[in-house]
């Protein structure tokens, strides 16, 4: 998969595209990410790539010119269509589910703007789709690339080890995990449940699925919309009822 | 304030935390940041920070002593009681209301976890808020650490200048923001809107409200639950229904 980031503050991705995962699949070829200043695509002297709103208002406008000839540049040579995302507060929210669709491509253009709005003719003529990470706003679509950047390429093939990936297991059930402990069993005189150390994987299980479906109906019952109970659940659940 | 990050990959931040508005923020000491490896506070010799868990299962977990004694000793100093935040997909989802009342903090540490599982009694004993910042999983809460930090600081008195303060208040209308343009009036054949060239600011404000609804309308509807509605907006909401 190929990711071009176009941006004003290329610097602000160096620690999180070195490090960890993200260092890991570029090193493993699973990903090739340019990050690229498009100041440098602007067609005017002074390198400007903002300027009033027409109609008046407070706040500076993205212009078009420095935005589309860097993505057309980025695009031009690629044999396949590329995906051109939008960062912004207005757009689409990203899930898992958008996650995994974006894994699916081979090219992605991620364009970030920084406290300014977008010229609308690059909403309209440029983007393929508006990406918003969550309901609060940030400084600049910086942090919601990265975001989008880890989210998608710790799914490709190859890039998450056997330690790592289970996490994402874990999601594929519908429901929050359970509680996990680790030594020691006595930690300040706060202790592990008793059915962990009991070696009875049986119970370990059902102690395990419990939890989940507790942990899930206390934080986010919005995920237990639509699904199917078993008996031992249904029971679970007025138990829940009772302890609320 | 004070904002204490505590993490195993201290690396990623640098770029985040020292360019654009975080830098500003840290030179104008209206923010002090500290970022804090916990591997440095683990007692075992070999600076182990994780373990088996209780009970069997893939994946490893942080075990509580090394996150316990970093956060202790970062806020054992503190005069005020900090909010000791858990990075975690399972958490309260940030909003633009929750950083609004983190910003109001004196003092926020913020816990990063890495692909693995926390062990519970981190959550029970030492958490005081647990936060996701949207329903997709990343590789670990230095993301998230950066997203809260960002969205948190700059809330902060003197943080933003006039030139990016405006964009925070399009939000507190309740609804997105309207299309904006700027020069030049025709770029490649796409054209501004006439009456953004018209001079006539009634008019302008006028079209600005009307998009600035049908946008909101039409990408967001959630967002328009329980507001009243003027004679002018209910005949714009009858036309974007006929538009659909």
């Amino acid at each position: 998969m190929k990711i071009d980031i176009v941006t004003l503050f290329p610097e602000m991705f160096t620690g999180v595209f070195g490090s960890s995962i993200l260092k890991k699949a570029q090193e493993k070829e699973a990903v090739s990410i340019r990050v690229v200043n498009f100041r440098e695509y602007s067609a005017s002297k002074h390198g400007s790539v903002d300027d009033y709103p027409y109609g008046g208002g407070a706040g500076m406008v993205l212009a078009p010119q420095p935005i589309f000839d860097a993505v057309e540049q980025l695009t031009g040579t690629a044999e396949t269509k590329p995906r051109v995302l939008l960062m912004c507060p207005q757009g689409e929210r990203l899930t898992q589910r958008k996650a995994e669709a974006l894994a699916e491509e081979e090219h992605l253009v991620l364009i970030c703007g920084h406290y300014e709005g977008y010229d609308e003719r690059i909403r309209e003529h440029l983007v393929t789709d508006e990406i918003s990470i969550g309901d609060y706003v940030l400084t600049g679509g910086e942090l919601a690339a990265m975001v989008v950047t880890d989210s998608v390429v710790r799914l490709l093939p190859g890039v998450l080890g056997k330690e790592e990936s289970h996490v994402q297991d874990s999601f594929s059930t519908g429901l929050l995990e359970h509680p996990h402990y680790t030594r020691p069993a006595d930690f300040r005189g706060m202790k592990v449940p008793d059915v962990l150390l009991s070696g009875n994987h049986a119970k370990i299980e059902e102690w395990r699925r419990k939890e989940s479906l507790r942990r899930t109906y206390m934080r986010r019952a919005d995920l237990l919309e639509g699904r199917e109970w078993s008996k031992q659940e249904q029971q679970w659940l007025r138990e829940f009822e009772e302890d609320k």
